[in-house]
């Protein structure tokens, strides 16, 4: 199970109670941050997320609305004796800034910062039960695109089926991902026999800014739940391909040619107020749609 | 009458809804920001203020709480297309870091953007109207207070008694500043007699943040309303000067040598929710005393 919390869902200028971009995404007791706008660090209090919880930060791209929150949680973090390291992943450019600021301040922090730049597509960060990898969108300065994907899970032990056949204890590794069980005399024992199913694993993609850009399709293909940018409605596509911005009509066309199972729509320009059209139109391209609101908790 | 609204008191760790620092002074159709703390723009928005009006911007030091919020107001105010020139004083090294990260936008903001930079105390800003001087506290890093003089308002002509006396229209202006009117026959007629009083031009200190600083009492004497600092209570003096910061008690004694009228205090810690010792502690020394309240318009 993936959760998706959004703490901003708006374009650059806050507007009717709706902030910067930032959400926090939640697997397997791991609480990643996925962008930083401006006043993020309120926004996790006020929706009651633990900050100290975050060990990695994505930074899609480096405008203003997608960052401008960062220093003010690393400094909170420094100020509240955070001692684990944090990693923090960007394109070419955050580090230097962030480092500037410290340096002003002469602020000195607790923990071990670490920083990764965005370049390449593929995976950037990966244990036992995630993988993240990254791809590039189209926005007018380089942007990228994050995908979480849960490991398998492994299989629950039918502990009665497994004594009753004497399997022994170091193949229970072994049934946990899967294999089945040859007995002595050579009769295969399924794995579905020994072990009790789990829930599929999970995935989510988070695609924002960009443009209309179908090669997002094939780095996200069959994911689970997607957020991608909605700035504008379709009246206004001509503005959006100019601005490298995406309508909801586009996002609609991102998830249909991604068989992606559900669409959350976001980054709403401030010139709307109501968002019921956002919805309505998306879903005349793709059902399963729905306008994202801050403090909600998307499940994929 | 000047009239400063609170946008945020805390200190650096949001806390308790509270925020960092940020307030605006206005003046006769005026309106300035002092220190722009993280989503500073957002707590305009909450309080009704209107962007737009600010063309002076006063950063007392480079601590983030001070002016994290910056970056992200000079972006709305691109995005908003503002086109009157702003003006931003601030210790050294402010301009590079604002420039640095709208060079990594690749933004280019539609309005004249100026920066002066602090070093030494004196008169920063001067029009027909208002007077704003800086002055050095005593802060880990360079910091400076800021001091808002009203100058004095033309007095009122008392046009049925000028017509009478044949007072001609250009000793008008004299008469506004308070001079006598000399008749041809070499009578003095008091300006008193042909002009109406007008509100006394009022003052108001800034004074955030410093340690316990007596040669602050020099720079603001006689003010009107002092806002100074009071991070911890006195209970803590210790852990204030180590840190340079105040004490409620320590406010309020800069307020009584600085013979001011009213103090406000600010900068709370965030180990204290409830504020009430901060006023009762001050008050023991400086009667007219109150912990500030933001959103709450306090009027000099």
């Amino acid at each position: 199970m993936i959760a998706v919390t959004i703490l901003g869902n708006n374009s650059a200028v806050p507007a009717y109670g709706r902030h910067p971009t930032a959400q926090v995404v939640q697997t397997r007791e791991q609480f990643f941050l996925v962008d930083c706008g401006e006043g993020t660090q309120m926004r996790m209090d006020q929706h009651k997320i633990r900050r100290s919880k975050i060990n990695h930060i994505f930074i899609s791209h480096l405008h203003g609305d997608h960052y401008f929150g960062l220093i003010g949680l690393l400094n909170s973090y420094g100020l509240n004796k955070r001692e684990n390291a944090l990693h923090i992943y960007a394109p070419e450019g955050l580090e230097h800034v962030i480092k500037i600021q410290l340096a002003l301040a002469e602020a000195h922090l607790p923990y071990p910062l670490h920083f990764y730049n965005l370049n390449e597509e593929g995976i950037i960060l990966e244990d036992e039960k995630i993988l993240v990898s990254t791809f590039k969108v189209n926005h007018r300065i380089p942007c990228f695109g994050f995908l979480f994907k849960e490991k398998k899970f492994p299989r629950k032990l039918n502990i009665a089926e497994v004594k009753k056949l004497n399997v022994p204890k170091e193949f229970y590794e072994n049934l946990h991902y899967g294999e089945d069980y040859v007995l002595p005399d050579k009769t295969v024992i399924s794995n579905e026999q020994l072990t009790f199913p789990v829930l599929p694993p999970r995935s989510y993609a988070y695609c924002a800014d960009t443009a209309y850009f179908e090669n997002i399709c094939n780095s996200i293909h069959g994911v689970d739940l997607i957020y991608h940018e909605s700035t504008y409605l379709n009246e206004l596509s001509a503005k959006a391909s100019a601005r490298f911005h995406s309508t909801a009509k586009d996002a609609a066309m991102i998830a249909k040619k991604s068989n992606a199972g559900r669409l959350l729509l976001g980054h709403f320009s401030s010139m709307y107020e109501d968002l019921s059209e956002f919805e309505k139109e998306a879903r005349e391209i793709f059902e399963n749609t729905e306008a994202s609101v801050e403090g909600t908790c998307y499940v994929a």
